[in-house]
């Protein structure tokens, strides 16, 4: 077969020193903010590039997973894959002996993500065309055939997909165009991380404000007197009528997550994010039941797609917030857009980390114009940190993605930050070792 | 501080090349079975021995991952660690950067189960006795301050666990007597593999039963008027009083799984295990009521407590099968015994595999013991295969497990095993390698 032979998978574990600066505190994490970093290199053709984020320690086995995953890529064309994509794509997260170290989920799911996303980039590179274009030019019927409805089909059907994307379709370019005048809109994490002093929090909603901010995130989960505190500082300087979202990484259990939220309510959140495990659904079907008008908002570390599926069934979550590569790249991250259009829930996408804004700015983009085709309640997260190591960074002005025209997903990484950063041989870690 | 200092993390790649003669092959797996092996050196004191089982490419991800977590252990006594135990617990499994690779599932969750277990083997083997009397000798108290309650305690607190195991103590000693005299009933999962012929199949059965075994697994999930005439031969080699029981390996949607229990209904199977994804809580709760009175079962894949506790919550199981390296340790297994006997429903452990026969006596027995005291409907399964490569092997006497007496939990390989089937440079992997 003639096409863009993949020939080679490279895996690079690019580490970013986040930790030491308390960037990225949250309840439960305190991480050096990491890609498991992924090239797939071709005769003649363009490289193709993907990326799962980490936190730092563990890097090394999401890499590890990649190079486990690898031989389901190399040789294959991109032409071949994208004839036929479900049994590729199964062929990953259905191998008969690494399945059993998930299936479905962490190190190995984020790992296929990683995979899956590169050989989309390599697609859309070849194809000369932005990611969010590449799916958004897509049939109903093409983008039907590359998700896998397996575990799905009892409450989403291929039929019922294709509809609903026929449906969609209408008004797509009108769409794109106001996109276009006026980018996607989104709110900012940067100014409510637990490692932050008061006054610091206080200057960073301050200046998020005067920059054109109107939602803006706050983590909690610390001591309750603590969170509510800085529930009220940050309410204070944001108005009564601009977004106040919380995060709450997990750190509650089920009766906790709702009496807290009781005290937190004061500040009038739209939404608590991950108030407890990812994996309790019936636990966040109580809280939605419990918190409401706030709305529950979950989905950075929801495993995948059956997950998804039952926090919707449950009504779990009033806000999708599905990860670029949590789950198993875009083939997967398209039935759970799907399954949330059906159930009316908002898609605003995980993001921050490394690489996450320049992957989902595209997710939410092609969801407004061919799944949701509404921006009411939609926003994508925004954190001002690390763009500068990626070729084509996003660009947000005031409080808005603007639409991306490069070519590809967004994440192909500096050859020179790659360098950098490597884990533990680039000169950013052999300084740290030394010292 | 004094005592028995954890000096080394030793971990081996172990791989049997079961794959090339179909044993193990169900609807989604055909596995080389394997083990992630972990030694604790200690100065002056016993080594303690831990595993946990995979199914072959992917092993090397295990093994890393314990080396990820060896941190957490190495310098630390057995007797500090069992002084404060939830802290350790937490300490590798609320890790502030791996935890993003979870949390609580998959590779990592998997490598904790393996370091987990081989800390309560070392214990065990400090204090001279097999691990079901480990945890049997010891207090409602002390067996609550081993478990992490967090996300558990809208279902189970700490005060209602210690009621249930005080409540329970009574009787002990003499169910402990019934056990050493009669043993601890089991069934055979080695009849009816999807990789065996008909008449393999019909020859197995029929050696089983006379081997005085009146409960056989077998495999479901591929075209299904195959399963239906295997089934069908099955029921007719053991007559209508044994128990007849199917596992699907998840092969199934969930609407799927409901008509083809259907079509399996007339070989009276007493429990259909596996029948769908093993995240979808509602899915199975679904296809229990459709089923019912098929029990539904499932566990060896269910990923952690969480997933368990809402498996209960929602009456999706009508058996439990935990099994003891998937989710993190005797801590965490403790958490679920007793979830499963406030919700009144039996705990029959998963096996197989490579080493989970030798693991799961222990567990069956101290459930009996000290959680259910009761046997009704509890077996525990069997698969003969692979028991050669222990020090301690499980015995099976008349289709029943005779009480362990050495000292630990029962997982130590023998030194030439490790060395023949080491992954890749043992002498029978070269081999391979080479033709």
């Amino acid at each position: 077969m003639t096409g863009t032979r993949i020939t080679a998978v490279e895996v690079h574990d690019v580490r970013f020193p986040t930790a030491e600066v308390g960037d990225g505190s949250d309840a439960l994490n305190r991480g050096d903010y990491s890609a498991t970093y992924v090239q797939l290199r071709t005769e003649d053709g363009p490289i193709g590039a993907g990326l799962t984020f980490t936190n730092g320690r563990g890097n090394e086995l999401t890499c590890a997973a990649v190079q486990a995953l690898a031989p389901h890529v190399v040789g294959r064309t991109v032409e071949e894959i994208f004839a036929d994509m479900v049994p590729f794509w199964r062929s990953l997260v259905v191998d008969p002996q690494l399945r059993w170290l998930g299936p479905d989920k962490g190190v190995l799911h984020m790992a296929t993500g990683a995979l899956v996303n590169a050989v989309w980039d390599l697609r859309a590179r070849v194809a000369g065309v932005p990611m969010w274009k590449l799916l958004a030019d897509m049939s109903a019927a093409e983008l039907v055939s590359v998700i896998d409805f397996t575990y799905l089909d009892d409450v989403l059907t291929p039929e019922e997909a294709q509809e609903l994307l026929e449906k969609s379709a209408a008004g797509a370019e009108e769409r794109l165009a106001e996109l276009k005048a006026t980018g996607y809109p989104s709110y900012t994490t940067s100014v409510g991380w637990l490692g932050y002093p008061d006054e610091k929090v206080r200057a960073l909603t301050h200046a998020a404000y005067d920059a054109g901010w109107r939602a803006v995130k706050m983590k909690v989960g610390g001591p309750l007197a603590d969170d509510v505190r800085r529930a009220a500082l940050i309410r204070s300087e944001i108005g009564p009528d601009a977004l106040l979202m919380m995060d709450a990484n997990q750190a509650w259990g089920v009766d906790q997550a709702i009496e807290s939220m009781a005290a937190l309510a004061s500040a009038s959140p739209y939404w608590i994010e991950e108030p407890t495990h990812p994996d309790d659904v019936l636990g966040h079907a109580r809280i939605a039941r419990a918190v409401a008008p706030i709305r529950v908002a979950t989905g950075e570390v929801a495993a995948n797609r059956v997950i998804f599926k039952q926090l919707l069934q449950a009504e779990a979550i009033g806000v999708c917030q599905v990860d670029a590569c949590r789950v198993g790249g875009i083939n997967e991250v398209l039935s759970i857009l799907l399954m949330a259009a059906k159930f009316n829930v908002p898609v605003c996408p995980h993001s921050g980390g490394v690489g996450l804004c320049e992957y989902v700015q595209h997710l939410g983009i092609f969801d407004y114009l061919r799944v949701s085709t509404s921006l009411s309640g939609r926003m994508i997260e925004y954190v001002d940190h690390l763009h500068e190591h990626f070729v084509d960074p996003v660009r947000v002005v005031n409080g808005r993605y603007q639409v991306p025209t490069a070519p590809g997903y967004s994440v192909m990484m500096r050859p020179e930050s790659i360098a950098r950063f490597s884990f533990p041989d680039g000169p950013v870690w052999r300084e740290r070792t030394r010292s």
